[in-house]
């Protein structure tokens, strides 16, 4: 049994998220699916995350066993050439050792939200990034997202379907980065809770939009209760970017 | 009778072009049906450039004559609210003389052509960017762009079905910027050739691959012949950038 450590990409639109459904494509069934044909194996493969319906990523980690003697090239491209037209591409195999797990080694897992302002509709990025109509002040939004710096419990930014045990975490970044009318915010923690970065991002617009000040993020946030939430963003902006591991991988 | 000019985005993916055709969508006929419903009038749209099947516009201009009295504002709504679900936006509109004209006023077009280097397959840019497989020399590239720049006659990079009367351009600018694994070409002159632009990025591909050298670039320019064409690039990576006007347009 070798282990594969795989890097995904994915368009989330077509998938009702990464993990497999009775009812309903999704990334996880179209990868095992590939790897069923190649190998005649029936194969789990385990992510960083579980992205919901909608939600992209750029560099989901994930693992797989596979049994028959195959290298992470030849995997990598049969992946590729069977997930079609599914909308996933694995950008790297390696072979890791058989206690490396996708999900509980991993360190730190980054997103990125992205917002276009403007009136018009989306054409080119339509499900790849959220619209906002009215102006946004980057600067505020800054100095509310500072509001969720740290070890907090963040109830007030959790799905009511969040499975979490504990709705403490640690937030180690939340940066907005403007670039004319794109505008990006940078979540960085070693795990977020279900919606937790969509709920951040959701407040900060308001924030943005002047309707909230940050004093009201902090309510919002000592509250502890998910009645206190002024707005869950919509999947269409939300990236999975990058998972760490200890070492190298 | 007032002439507006619209500032239009669209995803050249479903449709087969700018251009009306009697059987399939088209970003033209769209556009003109949303006016329809507005005005109630039989209104003709006129663009800058015709772009081919599945070629996009970020800033693609053009204008058509309103007889019923509306301003810019609630006219460039009702089109981005009648057009959906294609994916079409009015980004700007504004009144202009009525001789302003879309096309023939137009001083310089401006075209973005964007080449992704990997060997997976792409999921978001799929259909928006050209996925080149082997490596690219982004240098040589711009050394083979070089010598396309200026006044020559461009039938070897000149669709068969091209109408124009003459195969004579002049050339202003064909720059290769490279970002990581994404090199873009910006080609501009005051106007081109039917697959003109994919035809010298297919060229400057070549280039980059090493299988031409920058004076085979000139020796297929100088043979004035299609058959001299190494390689015409997909519509995939296409973008209508800007149309420059005279004055203020």
């Amino acid at each position: 049994m070798t282990r594969f450590a795989l890097t995904i990409e994915y368009d989330g639109r077509p998938f009702m998220g990464w993990q497999r459904q009775a009812h309903g494509p999704s990334v996880q069934a179209a990868i095992e699916r590939a790897l069923k044909q190649i190998t005649g194996e029936e194969i789990v493969v385990h992510a960083a995350g579980r992205t919901d319906a909608g939600v992209h990523a750029l560099g989901m980690r994930a693992h797989c066993d596979v049994a028959r003697p195959i290298t992470p090239f030849r995997l990598m491209e049969a992946i590729n050439a069977r997930v079609r037209p599914d909308p996933v591409a694995i950008l790297d195999c390696a072979v890791v050792p058989n206690d490396w797990h996708a999900r509980f080694s991993c360190t730190a897992r980054h997103y990125e939200y992205r917002i276009e302002v403007r009136r018009a509709p989306l054409t080119l990025d339509r499900g790849l990034a959220w619209r906002v109509p009215t102006p946004l002040d980057a600067d505020a939004m800054t100095a509310g997202a500072s509001r969720l710096i740290g070890r907090h419990d963040f109830t007030t930014f959790r799905s009511a379907h969040c499975q979490a045990d504990s709705p403490l975490r640690t937030l180690d970044r939340l940066d907005v980065e403007r670039d004319g009318d794109v505008i990006a915010v940078f979540a960085s923690a070693r795990s977020f809770l279900h919606h937790q970065v969509r709920s951040m991002v959701g407040c900060l617009a308001l924030v943005g939009q002047g309707k909230w000040s940050p004093d009201d993020m902090t309510a919002a946030l000592e509250a502890r209760d998910r009645a206190a939430l002024g707005l869950n963003a919509p999947p269409d902006g939300l990236y999975f970017l990058r998972a760490d591991y200890p070492s190298s991988g």
